[in-house]
């Protein structure tokens, strides 16, 4: 069996040309705010809508062919890096960021929903490149729906078919015919909540300009802002109008589809959901009473920094409210550790994913039992239902890889002259999607100061991570690439 | 079934006899270096020694009942901690260390071989307590090569029962007979070798008095020093004779007996063996050359410091032959994880042990190897064995939980006011049972200045760490004590 390659070229173009169609999206913007970049967004669409033509019109003649499991993993891993390339172009050309090392960093940031930024000063940045900025986040959460629900699954990845089993109907060889279905309803589902949340973000008084970028970059789970100090400054309805959507776009996809028509029982069912919910509920208790003992902040304030901060991580926004790592050790160690849990699967959340999490602490305490009673199988239970061993052990291989890569992440980051804890928070940041760090890549830091090396390798990092590690880690075995 | 409290109480009788007689075994040299402790000597040999007596003479007729692996779990856990409590009392009596926590986290880091400690002038303490000191690291390494030959395999806890196959002849469900024959070999062989160290150290200059205690933190992985300086001020010869043995007491004692008897084969057939030596091989290469670089050492003393460090860190001993720390972030960084790897099962190291990651690392590759082939049964393979998948399962479910209880111990750490890298360091030494940590527990510091609720947290950690986990875990779930 051989690769596809015309079918994979084919769908890149198209990747290329709707990503090409999104740079034109902000041609009216740059035109209203006047600022000289109406020239080279254009040209950047031009160069990226034809070269996706091209792409696909030289391949035309492949697209009724089928695709197999193995195409998915280079359309997937292939598709986010030339839109990476190619969405680096409007920074580029307007001059906005000059180097490409730091445009390719701030893009692939973008589209793998992290938010880590490298730009010192976001308000001098021309309105077009902004909301482009913004839009990379937002086509990355799209993409990322699609994977979650519907190729992920298919491929077996990290016990992807598990979490999401609620969406119906995937067959193990076939990609195309289930996929567009879900996605077209999951899809709107995500334009939906977007333009519900500009529009509440509105009501509370922010412009149009700044309530549509951060209603694309919250149900991305992104994080990027229009403004320097992220939204630290914005009012508390503004503040609590996000965190409702962070958590959202912290939550699978499908259950929100559910709750919406009204099935509220099957969402209360969904023991990632019940765990996802307590944890982000005792996490912010733990917070906010600290804030409130070692600040003078009252109550209120004290909640609700917490609860943004606790929010804004778990979901692997990592919107800005506070510099939590300014409060107390206790809570810069408890904000690192919860950069590695990660919202649910099958939202745009990134990180290890709750349901890992749920998964390798059950079976933590089963494998005690399994010591009393060295004969006896005792798997473990998800929703009351008996997981397949292989299913167990791929999640426990998947977080042994993630923790592995950390590690070595670190290792790799001081090698290259960066201390400790910022090459910590740096990778955890990075590989969990998440967007600030620690150290001097901190939540009030940016990312610009750090080595070209360490920027590649940071953005090699999140591509890893948002593509659930196996996706991007298969195209460098040998299994991969020999024939069966 | 219930437990046989009866014949649990006759073994920790003996232990507390065996300890008393060691305590026995310092009063000469209190006598000679006459610093007054030879009372108090006495008076803890008196009180250890009467009340193991009395327990074991109280519950004789309950010795020749059998022994049932949940027991076994009780005497392990129970004999070290009633051990450690006996043993502080020559530090108490003497009123060398004068508070209980600190007196109990000196003995327990001894007992596990972990070799933090709490004194600030170690060569201010009298003689025959500083033998003590070194003595209960030497006593613990004798318990954990039964332990772990042993005990360990019979529980079938975190796959020693693969490691140390080796061993012969072990039932399942009968703890003593092989126990005895197996033991006495290897001690026998532990005993060799810390005599012909202590008389290669006393060949090198070294004082009989400094000879011995160094041989027997050496052979045990412990690293108490008599010296401030831990080996810092050694000569070069006296640090290549402690490396050597350092080497030996990470590795397993059975590979050690066959290399004895000539049977080199054997040993490098052995994997974990190789991985062992080229772990340090590697490590000690990208060590020395960075101290070459970055300090104005010469090539040998570059390569000596760097190869002392790795070996004291991976057979987790924690002499210190200079501030590893304070080169480069890169080394801090290195060292850091190093502390993760740990020695060889069946040799008195601690940590997580070579062979786990060995298991870890392949079942991850091949955890991508199955991606691609989901029907194939793919199984890791040990010396060209296949491993059974329960083994496997176990092992990973060990490491897991390993990283659990190092995140959720830093924050406990954090949670008492210590800072993050103290934390970090604290908690990966002590469940590690190397010694030195990160931060203000660093390699030229000390553990007296943390809060006493931290000292018990991270002597709770070191006995964890040192009963390979599952073993003292076990006495906190509901399984262990349900009838079944």
């Amino acid at each position: 069996m051989k690769f596809n390659f015309g079918i994979i070229i084919n769908i890149l173009g198209i990747l290329l040309m709707i990503s090409g169609g999104f740079m034109l999206f902000c041609f009216p913007f740059s035109i209203y705010f006047w600022e000289g970049d109406w020239v080279n967004i254009l040209i950047a669409f031009a160069i990226t809508f034809v070269t996706g033509f091209l792409a696909w019109h030289r391949t035309k003649n492949w697209k009724n062919r089928e695709l197999k499991k193995r195409d998915g993993y280079l359309i997937v891993s292939f598709g986010w890096l030339i839109m990476s390339i190619f969405g680096s172009l409007p920074y580029l050309l307007t001059g906005t960021i000059p180097s490409f090392t730091d445009a390719f960093f701030e893009t692939i940031s973008g589209f793998t929903t992290t938010g880590a930024s490298i730009l010192t000063d976001i308000e001098s940045v021309p309105k077009g490149v902004l909301l482009w900025r913004s839009l990379t986040q937002w086509i990355g959460g799209m993409g990322i729906i699609v994977l979650a629900v519907a190729i992920l699954p298919i491929l077996g990845i990290g016990g992807m078919q598990l979490f999401v089993a609620e969406a119906p109907g995937i067959s193990p060889e076939k990609l195309q015919p289930r996929i567009k279905e879900t996605a077209k309803r999951l899809w709107l589902l995500y334009f939906g909540l977007t333009i519900a949340e500009i529009l509440l973000l509105m009501l509370g008084g922010l412009s149009f300009f700044d309530a549509l970028n951060h209603g694309l970059t919250t149900m991305a789970t992104g994080g990027f802002s229009t403004k320097n100090s992220s939204v630290a400054e914005f009012s508390p309805y503004l503040q609590y109008v996000i965190i409702i959507f962070m958590f959202l776009a912290g939550t699978n996809f499908t259950l929100t589809y559910f709750a919406l028509k009204g099935n509220f029982l099957k969402v209360w069912r969904n023991e990632e959901f019940r765990k996802y919910v307590g944890l982000i509920f005792f996490v912010t208790l733990a917070t906010a009473i600290s804030i409130f003992v070692v600040t003078d902040h009252d109550m209120e304030k004290s909640f609700r920094d917490g609860l943004f901060q606790v929010v804004a991580i778990t979901t692997t926004t990592g919107y800005v409210s506070a510099d939590y790592t300014n409060w107390t050790p206790f809570l810069t160690v408890l904000f690192f550790l919860l950069m590695f849990i990660g919202g649910m699967a099958g939202s745009t959340a990134g990180g290890v994913k709750i349901v890992r999490h749920i998964i390798l602490f059950k079976n933590s305490l089963l494998e005690l039992k399994r010591q009393v009673h060295p004969s006896a199988v005792i798997p473990v239970r998800l929703n009351r239902k008996a997981v397949n061993e292989h299913i167990t052990y791929n999640i426990l291989a998947f977080i042994m890889i993630y923790m592995f890569i950390f590690g070595a992440g670190v290792v790799v980051m001081s090698l290259l002259g960066v201390d400790f804890i910022t090459s910590m928070g740096s990778v955890a940041t990075s590989i969990g999607n998440i967007g600030p760090g620690l150290g001097s890549v901190g939540p009030v830091d940016n990312f610009a100061a750090l080595p070209a090396a360490a920027k590649w390798f940071l953005a090699f990092l999140m591509l890893l991570g948002r593509l659930e590690l196996f996706t991007f880690l298969m195209l460098f075995t040998p299994y991969f690439w020999r024939r069966y």
